[in-house]
């Protein structure tokens, strides 16, 4: 048993969870990769290039995010034509003040990003405050196929309705 | 420029964002070392082991959960004995029905953990419904610092409430 299994063995010990996947960087050239197509898509989405967008979201894209389900813009969404929908509707809901990444971790064809934002729900006119989120996203051939996105789904709720 | 220099400076043209951390795993022990104390965290809280859980959390360690502020257990919760007081509070709280890890990353000193949840809040007695949860932790001296948890938390405050 080599390092890395004795560490996954121990892992699953320790927890008695199941691990579907202990991803340390088995492949940094993927991971490099997989960091920048995540990077890349989130980046079109801020600056609403469509164009890249569609060439960096896999057809089969699912978009996953849990929330108050009176939200518009609350999923999962399943499939490019199915997210774009959706995010034409948040971008009319959710004006976006702050973003800010503060870790960024890849392995394989898992991208992990925390930060910190806020927003303004355009319905109620209510800024939410700061919060914390986080993204689970993987790719697969140069495109993302999964974006799991956490929010404080509460606050964002609260404000939303007023 | 290196290649992971170049990577990030792109990272950070694609999304005007400020990165505070790119960690590729730039130091693969050290990325298993934390990735060994949170799990072993996670486990012993599992298993209920306060001695194991009190080597593994530092005194500054600090718990940072958002969610509905009417919930006795929503933080943050700075230092090891406020955490220990808010562990006790939640478990009396909240009755795990599920957990699973689904992935795991780790970089240096940060560890991300996403995976599907379940519970009852003892209070109202209901159940939450499956949830994804994400954990972004920091680790320094085999010791835990940041453990920062996202969960649905319009969902648990729908089920607290009842």
């Amino acid at each position: 048993m080599n390092r890395r299994q004795a560490l996954k063995a121990s892992i699953v010990a320790a927890t008695g969870a199941s691990i579907a996947s202990v991803a340390l960087a088995d492949d940094e050239d993927q991971s490099e990769a997989s960091l920048q197509t995540v990077m890349s898509l989130m980046g079109a989405m801020g600056s609403g290039d469509m164009a890249a967008m569609a060439d960096l979201m896999a057809d089969d894209m699912v978009w996953h995010n849990e929330g108050d389900p009176n939200i518009p813009w609350i999923g999962p969404w399943e499939g490019k034509e199915a997210i774009f929908g959706f995010l034409g509707v948040f971008s009319e809901n959710f004006q976006t003040t702050k973003w800010e990444n503060t870790d960024v971790l890849a392995s394989g064809d898992t991208v992990a990003i925390f930060g910190e934002m806020n927003g303004i729900t355009t319905k109620s006119g209510k800024e939410i405050g700061d919060f914390t989120f986080a993204l689970r996203a993987k790719v697969r051939d140069g495109q993302v196929v999964l974006w799991n996105w956490f929010e404080d789904s509460y606050a964002v709720s609260q404000a939303y309705n007023g």
